[in-house]
């Protein structure tokens, strides 16, 4: 098996994040996070989908404000989310008229945008590029599960995918916080078949690429202020820590997941927890990158982790499988503290 | 405007390509380009979905086989297609247990693939990466337009999806063809609303992407061999030509488009053409890269058109933006024949 892992070189800079969300973000513990938040489900327009684009177009927006930047001073936006097509992102960002290459990586798109953007930067193909995603409840449920005037009972293994979108800014090596590797994920299917279930169906994947990472980088969980993973909810968390317990890696103490953070268990009634690519991207954009920012935290593994899970293929009897990318997020550059060769 | 085109300083190798078609593309001109011809549009398996799924498999498989080379000797795969949550690659290729990043380009998808391992390999992210697509009649009509038992009458605007696969390995400078440049699409849209017809909604993208090539490296239509587009059909075409014809430059006389390619009009009843993922994955592997590779012709811009055409937000009364994504494949590597700078 070929290192899966990537040192960057020259460690680019997040220069800029901003995350957005809805009315139940805004009432949860990381209400305070967000650049905006959104009131009404449909973000002023008449479907829930074009509202959806509205969290991408509002979290671009945002971002640029935040940097002092214009459109034209991007090179490339990378981004995608969970609606057939990615539509959220395609009528979301459309009106920027900016190179665009589209991904698809389910919940765990914002750490393959980041990624792909941080490899791009890194290399010299961009000087500056941007990763966005999104996710909206009221679009995932029709899609994926059932309408929501079906009015259908919530299993409580369901996560409840997040209305949220978030985005950063990758620049060359300026201002902390830096990217200093990549690990990009296999795909790991161990034969869930419920789609309500998807913490249990993304921790196996999760699991095989901080295990990867890990042992390309020799770094262990301690290294790190937090290793945080995107949707996990309590189910997929206590999978990933048992998961790691059975090669003697103590992973607990350390580990974070977006999807057990965004909401207030004892008041919000969201079952095992959040979901959707938009809950990993904006707890990072609000919550972590701020943080590595300041240097209150140094180090961040960062692993979204999403479930390709289709209900075409679902219905006609097939598992769903898992993927996670990873993302090593730190307050110092390379030069400040070197890595370990591999 | 920054510019949107990559010169890649280490000119990467294709090193092998591989072409699977069914039944149909196989009756076509191209038919003997093919590694593998399906005659059962279900590959074997249950349903359409899972049949698609496997023109990536064996895409992958007549790859490593035609290169001597294993899954273990490959970084990342880049892989997507039309189907919901890009499934046909997912299922395609999860055997493999490699590295993933998945791409969402609607028939645009293999020059965003092709781009994105060309700068992996570029920039020494990866030694060897795969490009890897697919389409399928039977799964894109009833994902699309109308489940195939309707029997609903084709428009004449409508094009054949092919139920096609293509895939590419990209490794170090090694032999021709070579990468030489990438240009990242735009998202562009003009406002076609009509689902039967993709040409006139993919050629303005098409349009803006090769410009934007032509003015970042000063290089005109006649430098190639064939300047190739993706999917426009007879009408997108058409509509191509006229564009470029405003801006007084003749793309006519170099302009090839596996639209027009794959199908034989005369007897194959296929309207305004081919479309899909595959048919421009497919024509660019069985066909141009082997002429490519003999040195029967020395350069192509390979410019694949995707339509993000979603049914959902189409029904919501949006419109059908285009992209295209455009990369330059040589006979000659930057040693042999420099590039201009800019």
């Amino acid at each position: 098996m070929r290192p899966a892992t990537r040192f960057l070189r020259n460690t680019p800079s997040i220069l800029s994040a901003a995350a957005i969300g809805g009315k139940k973000e805004g009432d949860g513990p990381l209400g305070e996070c967000f650049d905006k938040i959104n009131d009404d489900a449909y973000m002023s327009t008449e479907t829930f989908e074009k509202g959806e684009s509205q969290l991408q177009k509002q979290a671009v927006r945002h971002l640029l404000d935040k940097s002092g930047l214009t459109a034209s001073d991007i090179d490339i936006i990378f981004g995608g989310d969970l609606l057939n097509q990615c539509v959220g992102t395609t009528f979301g960002i459309r009106d920027f008229e900016l190179p665009f290459l589209g991904i698809y990586a389910a919940c765990s798109t914002m750490s393959e945008g980041l990624a792909l953007a941080s490899v791009f930067v890194d290399g010299g193909y961009s000087d500056r590029s941007i990763a966005v995603t999104s996710s909206h409840f009221c679009t995932a449920e029709r899609q994926y599960r059932f309408p929501l005037n079906y009015g259908g009972q919530r299993a409580p293994t369901s996560q409840w995918t997040a209305t949220a979108g978030g985005a950063v800014i990758v620049a060359k090596k300026e201002k902390p916080p830096y990217i200093r590797a990549v690990t990009v994920g296999r795909i790991v299917d161990l034969g869930v078949t419920d789609a309500n279930n998807m913490g249990a169906a993304m921790a196996p994947a999760a699991y095989d690429t901080l295990s990867r990472f890990f042992k390309d980088t020799g770094k262990s969980p301690d290294f790190f202020d937090a290793v945080v993973t995107g949707d996990l909810g309590k189910i997929g968390s206590r999978l990933l820590c048992e998961l790691f317990e059975r090669d003697n890696i103590n992973i607990r103490d350390n580990h974070k997941d977006c999807g057990m953070m965004l909401y207030d268990f004892d008041v919000q009634d969201v079952h095992a927890g959040a979901s959707g690519c938009g809950c990993a991207a904006s707890v990072l954009c609000g919550h972590f990158i701020p943080k590595l920012k300041s240097g209150e935290i140094e180090n961040i593994l960062f692993a979204a982790t999403g479930a390709l899970m289709s209900p075409t293929v679902n219905q006609q009897g097939e598992s769903i499988p898992g993927i996670s990318h990873a993302v090593w997020i730190s307050h110092n550059d390379c030069e400040s503290v070197p890595d370990i060769k591999f």
